[in-house]
């Protein structure tokens, strides 16, 4: 048997706890480190006996891990970060900020090609499967359209937002996709639809004592970007209530491609994930390009930044290609 | 821009034309000729122009044709035809006996290295799509399990055997899948399913006057491999029924793929297809193949067979990988 894949996690976050959790289903792998910026490296609580090091030492490390997967946010950690370490070490990570991934592909790529490295960015699942079917059917149904329906489910983002808004002290937000929405697209109508037509936003906040709940629920329904184009829901609910029916991280989704072939035969093919735990969703996808990335790294000339429309699907498996012949094909 | 795509279509039936229709979505490619063993071949009523040509002159197309789409049946056709042309052309099959994949992909393989040529073999749904995502699902969830059904729709091996029994004039057979069933699974109670829980059959038979409907009714529902293990259901209708209501090829089916993360969390992927056209859909994806096909070609050391396990998804696309990234990730 060939050595185990040695996985280091860079990010101690949600993400970082999945990949944690999720590495021992996979019996090609090890969990070689956790890397963080807290200081001192004790007081972080992991659930393994990983060594947990401090991301000024990573350097010492470059022998010791075979795939660095990328744990941080796409918002502050993963523009800097990525290209750094793809420098140093072969990388996963889930950058999801759609509008900026080509010029985040660039600076990847530029920076694993200069050390020689293997990077795939943007993997999980939207960006990830979801953008992985939207490819497939529209190259096998070129004519037709594809809608992706998030939900029902929490948006960090959208969380975030409220959160920012004067007088909140804790909130979460569900994109709840419209139903009669995805009937439509699944009967063929092939619909325009706005963004309120696809999805309405439900909140539920815990106000701080005192706070005007008036102004908060109307600062929240008319924020720009976030909830002005969208039907809102604002609930105001007690710090109890909070934790006791909050605190999970379902989500999911549906790609939904509707076209036509002949003389008018409709084809439908559809993707759909119901996910009690996001993150640990997230990081069992990044888990298996992992070992993509391991195994295009030892390949000639595969140094640079991949995305998962470039990966052969074969790569993911631990299992050999007669194997996936006989077992899946 | 580049040449256009040559197609070849080798064998002329449901999957053949379905190819011959699909390919005007594909502003890439052109159809080249179409390839039969019928002669004289002016006797083909071919819905194009392209040219029709006897299977015994296809020598003098090996420079015409970039890719040979063959459309020919897994029982009879494919085991010998398809090592033939592999030798010859690059090649795109949807062989679908999938006991003997393992067997044909070695045949393929052998012949295609031998010519230099590229072959991907099974392409389809299933084999095919349903492959892909059993694989991705398994490499994704690895502690979890993938169910697949199929219908309602119409399989014609079980049509053909019906239409083996005496005294039956015609006869078509419905798969329908067990919507309890998939509920279980979609819930995530990992149920061991019989073939007999899975699915139901359906048949519709026109018996020849005269008749005896009720050992018909028997030796179907008894026929060993076929029916015995299922609830079957059959009811006698007139031709003109037959022809009004049951000449289309409706078909699609689910893949649910259920496990779980962490402490217990159910995370469920399913795929799924409802297709009003079964051969213009196969066509459409052995079509996307031959793009990949077409590519692979180009790329040394590509010669031998691949499944749709070993095709990178952005092979399938007319677009560029920069345009990709933009618009579908």
């Amino acid at each position: 048997m060939d050595a185990k894949i040695r996985i280091g996690i860079c990010g101690y976050g949600n993400l970082g706890k999945g990949v944690e959790s999720e590495i021992a289903g996979n019996p090609d792998m090890e969990l070689g480190a956790i890397f963080t910026r807290r200081r001192p490296v004790e007081s972080l609580n992991t659930r393994t006996d990983a060594p947990v090091v401090h991301l000024d030492d990573v350097m010492d490390w470059t022998e010791k891990i075979d795939i660095m997967v990328l744990c941080g946010g796409s918002k502050s950690d993963l523009p800097t970060q990525g290209p750094e370490m793809a420098r140093l070490f072969n990388t996963v990570d889930s950058f999801d900020t759609h509008a900026k991934i080509p010029e985040y592909f660039k600076a990847v790529d530029g920076a694993a090609k200069e050390g020689g490295k293997t990077s795939i960015i943007s993997i999980g699942w939207d960006p990830g499967l979801f953008s992985l079917q939207r490819l497939y059917s529209s190259a096998i149904i070129p004519g037709g359209t594809s809608y992706s329906f998030w939900g029902p489910g929490v948006s960090q983002g959208h969380s975030e937002a409220i959160r920012g808004i004067d007088g909140v002290k804790n909130a979460i937000q569900y994109t709840i996709p419209n139903m009669a929405a995805m009937e439509r697209v699944r009967k063929g109508e092939n619909p325009e639809l706005t963004a309120r037509e696809k999805h309405t936003r439900e909140c539920y906040i815990v106000a701080a004592e005192g706070a005007d709940k008036n102004r908060i629920e109307s600062e929240c329904k008319t924020m720009p970007d976030y909830f002005a184009d969208y039907d809102t829901t604002v609930r105001f609910i007690s710090d109890e209530e909070f934790e006791k029916n909050h605190s999970k991280t379902k989500h999911g989704g549906n790609v939904i491609h509707h076209g036509k072939t002949g003389d008018g035969n409709n084809q439908m093919i559809e993707f759909s994930l119901k996910l009690d735990a996001n993150p640990e969703f997230t990081a069992s996808v990044l888990i298996a390009y992992a070992r993509a990335a391991h195994r295009l790294s030892k390949e000639e000339g595969t140094g640079g930044a991949w995305t998962i429309f470039d990966i052969p699907p074969v790569l993911l498996s631990p299992a050999n290609h007669e194997e996936l012949i006989a077992r899946l094909l």
